[in-house]
């Protein structure tokens, strides 16, 4: 029996991303965002609000990091999307996160997080659902703990954060369930 | 120690959604896609390939569904996503699945999938990313089993399929880790 739940910003999995950016002073600022991801093989999405430090940082250095948020740093990942940078200015300094600068790009790599991507702002666009960064993915730097022999990530050891926006929280990665491009392939001789 | 690992097309996690839509004959077509999601409160953005038999017919029809496609029905998604309707007019039959026409939008819901989205195409877009479809949410259909008491979504009864495009594989959900919007709040006090 299927329900009407109605009009909601809900679908599963969601991830969790950190972005890092330059202020005009040039310290780092952080803000977590859950809408966005890949969209074609070199490039992502982010929607973003135009009112974020972010977007305003991204539009002058044309660039940013996109960090996967780990489940050992949630809390600060959580916090950088709880806070705006234009309400604390010690946003940054609160979360204990140490930042380098990225060697491809001009923006700040937040060392505590596995896994991030490097990116230029390749468009800026104001479309009907707001404003929207397409980045192109200059690079990408992963710790070598969560990478197997072949340099390919192993997403037991990335331990990235799952939201879930229905009952706000976020979950650990669960067991295998099929081979990808595979498991179906049984139904194609029907 | 990081280490860079180039260009590639890889985040994590990532949905696995199944669109459905109507060929010009009133059949229905099913795709399954990684590269998309929520991108305003009501709203989804779709990165898709022009050439898909599903994005011509959402330029005619101006609707799809958009599912969760859990692990209980992941074979089907998988093979959705391997084969082309272009190539296989048999495609949809061959899932298995079951459809019934949205009362809201002029698409093809498939039963077994417990969370559907019904979208109106509300713009098309042709960006430095490729086609991009933006949809008006127009309602939520979500199997009863998969509701709390609240009617929100649970997600461990939703049971959805997670992406790795790393080790191409689907994963189930594991358990909690944190609150969120709650969890980082000890570090304001910092």
């Amino acid at each position: 029996m299927k329900k009407s739940l109605g009009v909601k910003p809900y679908l599963f999995p969601m991830p969790v991303f950190v972005l890092g950016t330059y202020n005009d002073d040039g310290t780092p600022d952080l803000m977590t965002m859950a809408w966005g991801g890949l969209c074609d093989y070199t490039m992502v999405a982010l929607n973003l609000d135009e009112g974020h430090r972010t977007s305003d940082n991204i539009k002058k250095r044309k660039a940013f990091t996109l960090a996967i948020a780990d489940c050992a740093h949630i809390k600060e990942a959580d916090f950088a999307g709880l806070v705006s940078a234009n309400d604390d200015p010690k946003k940054f300094e609160k979360t204990g996160l140490h930042a380098v600068k990225s060697d491809k790009v001009d923006a700040p790599v937040f060392e505590e997080f596995p896994f991030t991507m490097e990116c230029t702002a390749a468009e800026l666009q104001h479309t009907i659902a707001g404003f929207r960064v397409i980045g192109n993915i200059e690079n990408i730097l992963a710790d070598e703990r969560i990478l197997d022999a072949e340099g390919n990530v192993n997403v037991q050891a990335l331990d990235a954060a799952i939201f879930d926006a229905a009952h706000p929280a976020y979950y650990h990665l669960g067991e295998k369930a099929a081979d990808a491009f595979s498991c179906g392939k049984s139904l194609e001789k029907k």
